[in-house]
C-alpha cells in the first residue's frame, strides 16, 4: 500500500483547493450537483452531505484517492481477519462480533488458520447466560440477595462505549440500575457507591489486560467497601464479574473463571463495545437491544464493504475528513447530536478518532510527511448553541460539523430539529443579524456540515452510527497509510507515572 | 487601541518563530531560563509554565506585545466600568460582583455616572436571604412542605457555571439536593424529575432575558408537572424563583417580584456565575462557600490588575495563547484537570473562550486579518489518558495542554498526581516505548504544557481558576483587538429556527 503523497489524486486535490477556496471564505460551490447530490442512505441512517465545500470534480478526485490508496482492498483484508494491526501483530475483527450467527453473509474469520466463529458464538452465549441470570434474579450475591445495582468498572474503551449506550438507550432499560465508573480519582467511585447498597451491588471489572491501574484501583476500593459492610469473605467473589482478554489474571485477583467473560486480543479497546464489554448494557436492556445494536452495525459493515464510493457513507465521511484535514487545514471537527441521550457521543468519538488517528509514523515505520488525525469535540446541539457555536458562526476557523437528528424528536419537542436544521443552514449559507451594528452581524457561512439522521434513536441506529464512524476512521487511516489499531503513545506516561509514584 | 498587525512586537514574534521551531518538531528550548523561570504564583494558584516552546527573548517579545496592545490600560477600563462591550453598548463588570463589600480595594463602579456598589450589595443581600430561607426550611412550597430538591433551569452561562461549581464543591454541600437541566430535549428534564417529588421540589429559572427558548420550554414542562401532581394552582408560584435581568418578564410568566433576583445588563451570560445565577450553589453549599468563591476570583482580579507582566499568570496564559494560535498555528487547546469533581471544567471553558473569542470583526468593525479564538476541549485527566492523549503524544498536531492538579489529591490516591506529572513530562521531553517496534515507539515531545496547581480543590481555588481563565481570554481579546463580550453569531440560528418551526 502506498504513501498518500505518491498518489496522483493527492496532488490533484491540493491543486483543486484553489477552485473551492481555502480557509474560512464563503464557498462559491453551494449547490454544485443536481438535486439529491450527496444525499446518501446507509442502513437506518440518512445523510445529507450537500453542505460541504466540495464540488463534483473534488468528489471525483476523493473517490480516485480512495481507489489509489486501495481502501476497498484493505477493508476486505480487515474483514477477513488479516493482520491489519502490524505493530501489535493482530487482526481487527470487531466487525465479526456483530455479524449474525450462522448467517451466510458473515465474513470468514480465519486467525492462525482457524475459523473463530465458534469461539465468538460461544462467547455471545456465555454473555447471554450471565446477563439473563443477573436480570432475572437467579444470580445471587454473597448474602443471597439478587442484584439491584451494577457498577461497571473500566476506563477508555471499557467505559466509553457502555456509558454512551446506557445513556442513549436508557428508555429501554428494564433491568437493574447500571452506572459506569472510570476515573482513578476515588471520588468518582465514592459518588456512585453512595447510591448503592453493598448487599445488592454487583461490579463488572472490564479490563482487556486485567492490569489497568485505574480499573484495578477501583476494583480494590469496591472490594474494601463490600468487606466494610460485613459481607462474608468466602462469598465476596459473587459480587464481581470480569470481562477481559486475560482471564488467568482475573482469577488470580479473585474472580472465579466461571464468572469471567473473555474477549480476544483481536478486539481493540476502543472497539470493545462489540465484545463482552457490552455485558452491562445487556443486563440493563436485555438481549433484544444488544441484538439490534449489532444488527445496526452489521448493516453498516455490509454497506461499507459493498456500496459504490459515491454512495458509501463511511467512505465519504472519511474522504471529506481527509479533504478538510490535509487540503484545507482544519485541525478540528465538531459532533453535535440533537438528542440529549447522545450527549456522550462526542466523548466516545474523541477516543475512536484521536486514539486511532493520532499517529506520526506510517505503516512502513517511516515518519509521516502529511497531517494525520485532528481533534474531535462536541456536545448535545441544544447545549452547544449556547456554549461554543458562536465560534463556528463568526470565528476565523474552518470547522466542519456533524449534526445528528432523529425524526421522532419532532413529537417530543418540535423546536429541537428546527434548531438543528437552522444551524446547518446558517453555518452553510451565513446571513446577517439585523440587530447587530454593522459588520458585527455578518455570518459568512461556508462552514461544512454533514446532516445525519435516523427515524428513531434506538439500538439499531446507535449501532449503525458507531460503525459508520469506525469505518470513517478506517478510511482516513487507509489514505494516511497509518495503523489505526495501535496506541503506543499512551504507554510511556504509564511507565513514568509508576516511577514517579515510587 | 491598535490592530495587532501594526505592532512591532507582532512582526518580531513571527520572525522569532524560526528560533523555536514551528510545527510539532522537538523544541530546542527546553530549559531556556534559570531555575524557577516561568514559575508563577497567583492567589491560591501555582503555575509551572517552564514546559513551553518559548525562550527568554520570545517571552520578552510577548510582554512587549501586551504593552503595545495596551492590555493594562484596557484592564483598568474594564474594571472601572467603561463601555468595553461597544457592540452592545455595555460595561463588563463581573469583577465588581466579587469584590468584597465595603472594602477599600473594591474598584470604582461608575455606570452612567452612578456608583453601582449599593445595587450590588443589595443584590447579594437579597440572594443570601432567599438562599437562607430555602436552606433552613423557612421557604414553604404550595403544599406547605419545605424544599428538598432543586432543579436549576438555564442554558449556556445560566447552566455551565452552576453545574460546574455544584460538582466541584459537592463534598461541601449540606443543603437540598440540587441538579441543573439545560437541554431543550425534554428527556433531560424528565430524567431529573424522575428523582424528584413535586411537593418538595423548587425550580430556579435562570435566563438573563427571560426569553430563552430552551429554559422557558423546560419551565413550562416543570409547571405542567407540578399541576399534574394536583398542587394548588394559586400556590404554584412558590415552586419558582427567577434569576434574570428582565424581572418584569418573569412576573408576566408568573414569578412574583419578591421571588425574583435581578442582575445587571453589564454581566455577560458566560460571566453570570458571579451574579445571582450562583443562587443554586449558595442553597446547596451555604454562604461561606460563595464568599470563598468570590474571594478566590477577587485575588486574581487584583493580581491581574497589578502584577508585573512576567509574573502575571492570566496575562502570560493569554500571551502564550496568542503565541500558539497566531505564530505557531495551533487551532486547539486541551484542558486536563486531574480531579474528577472538575470534569466539567473543559465544557465551562469551552463557552468562556469560544464564545468570547470566536470573532472575525475587530473593535473598529473591520474584518480581522489574523486568527482569533481556537477550540477548547478536554476531560478529567485520568479519563483523557485512556481516550485521546495518544494524539497529543504521537499525532502531528501542535496541541498545548493545561494540566491542573491539587496537592491534597496525593492523600486520596497518590497515583493521580504522579500520572499528571508524568503526562506533563512526557508531553514535553518525549521518549521511547521499548515494547513498540522501531519508530512506532517514538514520542517526539515538544508539546507545550502549563502545570497549574493548588493546595486544595475548594471554593477559593475554583474562583481563582475561573477568574484566571477569564482574564486569559480578556488578554487574547485585547491583543486581537476584538470584543470578547458580545455573541451576535448565535442570534441568526434562533431566528431561522423560529421560522422553520413555523
Amino acid at each position: 500500500m502506498p504513501r498518500p503523497d505518491t498518489l496522483p489524486a493527492w496532488q490533484q486535490l491540493f491543486a483543486h483547493r484553489e477552485v473551492v477556496g481555502a480557509g474560512r471564505t464563503p464557498s462559491p460551490h453551494r449547490t454544485p450537483g443536481e438535486p439529491g447530490w450527496l444525499r446518501v442512505s446507509a442502513g437506518p441512517l440518512q445523510a445529507d452531505l450537500s453542505r460541504h465545500r466540495i464540488d463534483v470534480r473534488g468528489l471525483e478526485l476523493l473517490c480516485e484517492l480512495a481507489e489509489q490508496a486501495g481502501v476497498q482492498t484493505r477493508v476486505q483484508r480487515m474483514l477477513r481477519g488479516d493482520i491489519v494491526n502490524p505493530s501489535e501483530g493482530r487482526a481487527a475483527l470487531h466487525s465479526a462480533l456483530r455479524a449474525p450467527g450462522g448467517s451466510a453473509d458473515r465474513p470468514p474469520l480465519l486467525l492462525d488458520g482457524r475459523d473463530l466463529r465458534a469461539d465468538i458464538d460461544a462467547g455471545i452465549a456465555a454473555q447471554a447466560r450471565i446477563a439473563g441470570e443477573v436480570r432475572h434474579g437467579i444470580w445471587r450475591l454473597a448474602s443471597g440477595a439478587p442484584v439491584r445495582r451494577i457498577v461497571n468498572l473500566g476506563i477508555g474503551g471499557s467505559d466509553l462505549g457502555p456509558a454512551l449506550a446506557l445513556d442513549a438507550l436508557a428508555t429501554q432499560a428494564d433491568g437493574p440500575a447500571c452506572v459506569c465508573v472510570s476515573d482513578l480519582d476515588p471520588r468518582a467511585l465514592a459518588a456512585a457507591l453512595a447510591q448503592c447498597d453493598p448487599a445488592s451491588t454487583l461490579f463488572i471489572i472490564c479490563s482487556k489486560t486485567f492490569g489497568t491501574l485505574e480499573t484495578l484501583a477501583n476494583a480494590a476500593h469496591a472490594r474494601d467497601w463490600l468487606r466494610g459492610a460485613g459481607l462474608p469473605e468466602t462469598q465476596l467473589h459473587r459480587h464481581f464479574i470480569a470481562v477481559t482478554a486475560a482471564p488467568e489474571r482475573a482469577a488470580a485477583w479473585g474472580v472465579p473463571t466461571e464468572q469471567c467473560l473473555a474477549f480476544g486480543e483481536w478486539v481493540g479497546g476502543r472497539y470493545s463495545l462489540w465484545s463482552a464489554v457490552s455485558l452491562v448494557l445487556q443486563i440493563a436492556c436485555g438481549p433484544q437491544v444488544l441484538h439490534s445494536l449489532h444488527r445496526g452495525a452489521h448493516l453498516i459493515d455490509m454497506h461499507f464493504a459493498d456500496a459504490e464510493p459515491t454512495t458509501n457513507l463511511p467512505l465519504l465521511m472519511g474522504l471529506l475528513g481527509v479533504w478538510y484535514r490535509n487540503v484545507l487545514g482544519a485541525q478540528t471537527q465538531a459532533v453535535l447530536p440533537y438528542a440529549w441521550p447522545l450527549r456522550q457521543l462526542p466523548a466516545y468519538l474523541q477516543q475512536l478518532e484521536m486514539e486511532s488517528l493520532g499517529k506520526r509514523v506510517d505503516l512502513d515505520g517511516q515518519p509521516v510527511a502529511w497531517d494525520t488525525g485532528g481533534v474531535i469535540f462536541g456536545a448535545a446541539g441544544s447545549h452547544a448553541q449556547h456554549a461554543f457555536m458562536q465560534l463556528l458562526h463568526q470565528g476565523t476557523l474552518l470547522l466542519p460539523a456533524d449534526i445528528i437528528t432523529f425524526d421522532e424528536s419532532a413529537a417530543l419537542e418540535p423546536a429541537l430539529n428546527a434548531n438543528a436544521l437552522a444551524q446547518a443552514q446558517v453555518l452553510h449559507t451565513g446571513g446577517h443579524v439585523d440587530a447587530a451594528p454593522g459588520a458585527h452581524g455578518n455570518l459568512p457561512g461556508g462552514q461544512p456540515v454533514s446532516l445525519i439522521s435516523s427515524a428513531r434513536l434506538d439500538a439499531e441506529s446507535l449501532g449503525a452510527l458507531l460503525a459508520c464512524y469506525e469505518h470513517k476512521v478506517f478510511t482516513q487511516a487507509c489514505v494516511w497509510h497509518i495503523n489505526p489499531f495501535d496506541q503506543w503513545g499512551v504507554e510511556l506516561g504509564k511507565q513514568v507515572a509508576r516511577r514517579l509514584a515510587g
